[in-house]
């Protein structure tokens, strides 16, 4: 394959912006992720790409329960908050604020959110895949729109 | 959970609209998917869910090859064709032109493609998680931008 042609024909997936976050006894993990789809309507499951070097796959592995938040138009500013390492103080996570819900952290500034609990792992390659069921969803907010990784004018991927 | 509220957050997912082929003999399969995404860097793997009663899932546990077309805007109405049963007519399928490339069906007017191989299947609900390397890529056309399923007016999952 051509490496050129490889990454502008993958690039051409269209992707949405979220957060992941888990929680294991002290240590938090929140993450901007971008490789996640429905995967079932009965049961309801996603299936999400996750990076194996990065802390909350670390963490999955160990809980298998996590909350993937949807960021709305205009959240491109939070969104680059979670490129950074997690960083807790008080009730922030990077500066934002979250509550927790069944022991989660929740980001209260992001208007959509899911809860969802692992089902299966595939191996993968340098992402491991875990098809997980949604156990509850939630708002915060209300608001028009999500946000399209084409619209930051970033891309993940190729 | 609220099945309204459960639709209304899962659909705030972003997708593209994409037609998938495959082959195994003189049977041909063709159908219109949107829960597609990268899954892995290196090596280049994807992860798409598939109706587990459509015959494109049954022809792919056969034969574990096929290709991902990555309709451009402005072709709704080519994806339109692809909610029907697979029908071929000389080289066209559905009304849509198309060649053999490794064996598989490529539909000539998408501007981008993918071939790809199996690698692992998740159980899944009633969609199948199938983990596949993308092995091949190709361009029939230089387009602009890919066509994202929020434009089309459509949504599926929730």
């Amino acid at each position: 394959m051509d490496p050129k042609t490889r990454k502008e024909v993958l690039r051409k997936l269209h992707y949405g912006v979220y957060v992941a976050t888990a929680k294991d006894g002290e240590e938090h993990a929140a993450a901007l992720i971008t490789w996640v789809s429905q995967a079932s309507l009965t049961p309801p499951l996603v299936m999400l790409a996750l990076r194996k070097d990065s802390g909350i796959y670390a963490l999955l592995r160990r809980t298998g329960r996590g909350v993937v938040h949807i960021l709305s138009q205009g959240q491109k500013g939070l969104a680059a908050d979670f490129f950074k390492p997690t960083r807790v103080e008080g009730d922030r996570m990077n500066g934002h604020p979250f509550r927790l819900e069944n022991g989660l952290p929740v980001l209260t500034e992001i208007p959509w959110y899911f809860h969802f609990e692992a089902r299966e792992w595939a191996a993968g390659g340098d992402h491991g895949v875990l098809v997980a069921e949604v156990v509850g969803v939630g708002k915060n907010a209300e608001a028009e729109e999500s946000l399209c990784l084409r619209e930051t004018g970033w891309s993940y991927g190729g």
